[in-house]
């Protein structure tokens, strides 16, 4: 097979209108793309296969929720003030670059010029070569071995640098504007969210969301009474997302506009079990664990999930169970499972309230792209919602067994107490009703000492003496028949476009002794569309026949192209093995004899050649994948007669 | 039947979280609205009948494109300056009112009064019954005759007046703001597309697209070519679109963020036949053309849609053929026919370009409302885009047989002509160079008058002396082998928001003697889910066979409830009556001897009791509307031994 070629993919992509960029006839804009059919098609089919695998197959609680949120909602999230990116400027022309990236972009060919030059002293000839592969920018220059030390560190955090940081970077190492090598300004925080304003007034703000996440979480209430208030349960949503990125690049990986599918999948933080863990526990990941990249090691280690949960390298069951579930998803797309791995995000990587982070990664010729995300969240957003809102994002539970125990407890008598103190009694009182179990023990042991007397220091500043005549500490039997606790959750976030881009690579090749002829092998349930029809030629003895072979493939609901050009036959087949069709029907003077039709499997370019009922038949089954083509053709004989390519 | 009780109906979708107004935690903002899970699983539904319906159906193109939309596009199309409401403000409060809501609810309220006032000189009994059922705000007023006509023709005409006339109306009726009586601004314009900014630099402008069809005009170009320049053909797209309404209401029927479904079909302006018209051409519709209308009245009439088209009642037949099209797909999820009817638009309604449009109205309790319209926009989109970017979105089509024809041309022996005018010579040039076949014929005739001399008046205000030295005007044969032309649009367009709340409606009962027990009657392909799975008790030995019969159910893609909660089995059966569930299996202690299960149908509450197998069988069939309940019955003998609700 001959090697990955991204600008031959990309001119095919744009041919066969998998997807371009929006507005190019008004010269577009970065980071925002329109899916034409074939990428329409197949974000569709994998939307919907995504809802069969985790949706339909866990009874998960689908919402579609506004994208347009009030901007206090995403206060209380955070993403006000921390979904950011650092951004410089060009001093003189005011362009603007993101920092983390233009940082990178520099060490990275600092390094390369180090590579270089390092290699021109050892041997000329190899560095000549490597010199012509280069960009124009990479001078040959060699770094002391402390600053090369240096910049591999940088470039290892470069992730986790705060805006201080970044300035410190830039100045340190004389880093310039690129284009112009003028100075940069220091990095300014620059929002990551698309902002407008709600209503005719022009005072309400608006955000346009980050993520989904966040209206679900705001109904989770609606969801556990939906759910008969049963526990664990999980929320899902797919739909639009933005990020106003600074600069966007790498076509539909980073871009401003995309579509995620997200669950929430709610847990008692103190049982991360998960019922159907064990059907899952044996499928095998490649992950790579935190304390492999501590090591600077990159080469994963292939565990099966359930031997990952057991080790603690996964921290619990439920996400484990995602990680497996996220796992056998890609593949059946066709993702290849050794450009698959799981990487465990490293503490300094993930937010404070997480306590473990695995991003399914996919090779691309990008680089190992994050694709999903799976965090346990803790309890973080349910506890700052309820915080922000008094609304109860909570779970009541009634205890089988009532809970019962010993706990210290005061008792204030009102009557003595609200005349001794009077406008002083509610600093008193809130100074003692904020007093835990220890120090209340403190306190009672005190006014013992004291005779039943003892002084206070409350809030105003003020001491106060507090006596045992108003005043009752002692050890008080509790019994509970409900407990209440904030779910934890489990979010496996997906990313539809990178999944969708990264797929498109893996499926792609070109014909053997032919670079023109190109492949995209969907698997026909992911695959845009499923069969092309073809009648030989424009020949009216093939319309009636071809029309009456569209309704009965639509009845079918099997999706179709039909392929009437004058084209010939070859050129239309390679056409749809572009578009990665699976499977063509061509009608041609004997089907309109005996009803027969021949069958092509775009892969092998193989054919069979049956009555019409038999094609139909094999064909809904290939589509659904209950056969493979290796089936068919050990039940039916191939059909080799034409030799059309 | 028991009257239709809206706020019944808007209890049991709260209750059952079909939906909510978004973010309530912090208040909420009309306008936004979250779909719980059966909402999301109704409209996904609606959504993919409609794909099998129209995309799949029709082969159509479909797309998925940015929903921040460049300025830029937004302006050439007319958004811009046009996509505008009136608004008023309260003089002293700064309250923001909709003017010409605003003038609708005062003016029909004085109108109630004057009805309230002529009836109780008529008859005092029913006037004081009347009075009861109206809102505190009428007051029995009569008006005078030419008063009350002049309101009349006011909400005859609101949808049409200017800012200025709708100003007017106020000043001239005496309107005020209605809570605190204060005088009200002069109405302004206020634009309906919510507004971003794209990028860091706050210079590039975007809106959030009020419409899905730009994106598919600037698509053109690419859908024709992936069509093989075959037409016509249709592109499509589903997906969010936005409306910044000054003050929405009516709950999901005006919204701030919707769901649309629109179908942009491009046809030849000489030939808007259709090849598949004969399909529907028997299909009867409830239509109210404009002939019927300007007389005042709003009766329907009932016609076969050929013959409609054929008495020019509805301008072509691929319009008819949409509007039939759009009255199958209606029908097919549950809207009755009584209720829905084709509305033409009045001239004076329409975009200056259309050529005729007719709305789809669905009949709810607000009365008449537009879920689809169906327009003739003609070549307006493709023409202006085309006149500002230059990227001609047009057809170029093969003549079969060329196109030959006389024409009268001109010719300028320029060697002569440029010396003679120098640096006048360009626009004497562009003035000859405009002129049209008729004028050419007149200055030839000119010039033979004046022997071969004559003046002409050029755009800098002076007079030229033309030759026909340098001058041949003369007939000549034009053979032509390619026609352009920019095709007309035909654009049906669904609200998906309007449709599925509607059609809640329409399938809205509650049981004979129990208003408490309601139901909603989706048919099954429409209902959210397909089959409640109801084991008897919470006893273990129901717990496997629940559990496998879960995991036939969905390798059959029948999403599922299962409810094990510890409900009585008739709370359980009413609580998925509410959703809308169709069908329910119920599993006692005779399943677990002898493997057998009840099949319960949501409207009849008829149970049928057969082996598992069969039941999957049955259920599949009417899950996909082969067979019917009646159907079934007669095949099986109805199980008559549980009498649980």
């Amino acid at each position: 097979m001959t090697a990955f070629n991204r600008s031959s993919l990309e001119e095919l992509l744009k041919k066969r209108f998998f997807y371009a960029p929006s507005f190019q006839a008004y010269g577009g804009v970065a980071g925002f793309y329109d899916y034409g059919p074939p990428g329409c098609a197949l974000q569709s089919n994998i939307i919907d296969l995504w809802r069969k695998h985790f949706v339909l197959e866990e009874e998960m609680l689908e919402m579609d929720g506004a994208i347009i949120t009030l901007a206090d909602v995403l206060k209380t999230s955070g993403h006000v003030d921390k979904f950011t990116d650092w951004m410089v400027k060009d001093v003189k022309t005011g362009d603007i670059f993101r920092a983390d990236h233009l940082v990178e972009n520099v060490i990275e060919t600092r390094l390369d010029g180090d590579k270089q030059a390092r290699l021109t002293t050892e041997n000329d000839a190899t560095s000549q070569k490597d010199k012509k592969k280069k960009k124009g920018t990479v001078q040959a220059v060699k770094l002391e071995d402390s600053t090369k030390a240096e910049y591999e560190e940088i470039l290892a955090k470069i992730d986790n640098y705060t805006g201080t940081e970044l300035g410190e970077i830039i100045r340190n190492h004389n880093i310039k504007s690129p284009e112009t090598g003028n100075d940069l300004t220091e990095p300014v925080e620059f929002n990551l969210m698309f902002e407008s304003s709600i209503g005719p007034t022009g005072h309400l703000k608006g955000y346009l969301r980050p993520e989904t996440a966040q209206g679900q979480f705001l109904n989770f209430k609606k969801f556990l009474e939906f759910n008969n208030d049963k526990m664990p349960f999980a929320s899902a949503s797919i739909g639009r997302s933005f990020r106003n990125e600074i600069s966007p690049r790498s076509g539909l990986l980073r871009v401003r506009e995309f579509t995620m599918a997200e669950i929430e999948h709610y847990v008692d933080p103190n049982n991360k079990k998960h019922v159907r863990f064990d059907e899952v526990k044996d499928v095998k990941l490649s992950l790579l664990p935190r304390y492999i990249q501590s090591e600077g090691k990159t080469v994963p280690v292939e565990l099966a999930i359930g031997e990952a949960v057991e080790k603690k390298i996964v921290d619990n069951e439920t996400l484990g169970y995602f990680l497996a579930r996220t796992h056998l998803f890609l593949t059946m797309l066709g993702v290849k499972p050794d450009r698959l791995r799981f990487r465990q995000h490293m503490p300094n990587e993930m937010a404070h309230y997480a306590c473990d982070c695995w991003d399914a990664e996919i090779q691309s010729s990008y680089g190992w792209i994050e694709c999903v995300g799976c965090a346990d969240r803790s309890a973080y957003d349910l506890t700052v919602h309820t915080n922000r809102t008094k609304e109860k994002l909570i779970v009541r539970e009634s205890l089988a067994e009532p809970l019962v125990y010993d706990k210290t407890v005061l008792e204030i008598n009102k009557k003595i107490f609200g005349p001794k103190f009077r406008q002083n009694a509610k600093i008193v009182e809130e100074y003692l009703t904020n007093l835990n179990e220890e120090q209340l023990e403190a306190l009672k042991k005190e006014l013992e000492d004291g005779n039943g007397k003892t002084m206070v220091s409350c809030a105003d500043g003020n001491q106060y003496e507090i006596s045992s005549d108003f005043l009752t500490i002692q050890k008080q039997t509790i019994t509970e028949h409900v407990r209440e606790y904030i779910p934890n959750v489990i979010e496996p976030s997906f990313g539809i476009g990178r999944i969708l881009y990264s797929l498109i690579e893996h499926v792609y090749w070109t014909r053997e002794g032919d670079e023109q002829r190109a492949v995209l092998s969907f698997p026909p349930r992911v695959a845009p569309f499923k069969c092309l029809l073809v009648p030989l030629s424009n020949n009216p003895a093939f319309s009636k026949l071809t029309r009456d072979l569209s309704s009965k493939l639509r009845k079918l609901h099997i999706s179709i192209k039909v392929d009437d050009s004058s084209n010939s036959i070859g050129r239309r087949y390679s056409r749809n093995d572009e578009l990665g069709t699976p499977f063509a029907i061509t009608i041609d003077f004997q089907s309109v004899n005996d009803g027969t039709v021949t069958l092509r499997e775009r892969d092998s370019t193989k054919q069979i050649r049956e009555k019409i009922d038999t094609i139909l038949q094999v064909l809904n089954d290939l589509v659904d994948e209950d056969v493979t083509w290796e089936e068919v053709l050990s039940k039916y004989p191939t059909f080799v007669q034409q030799e059309l390519d």
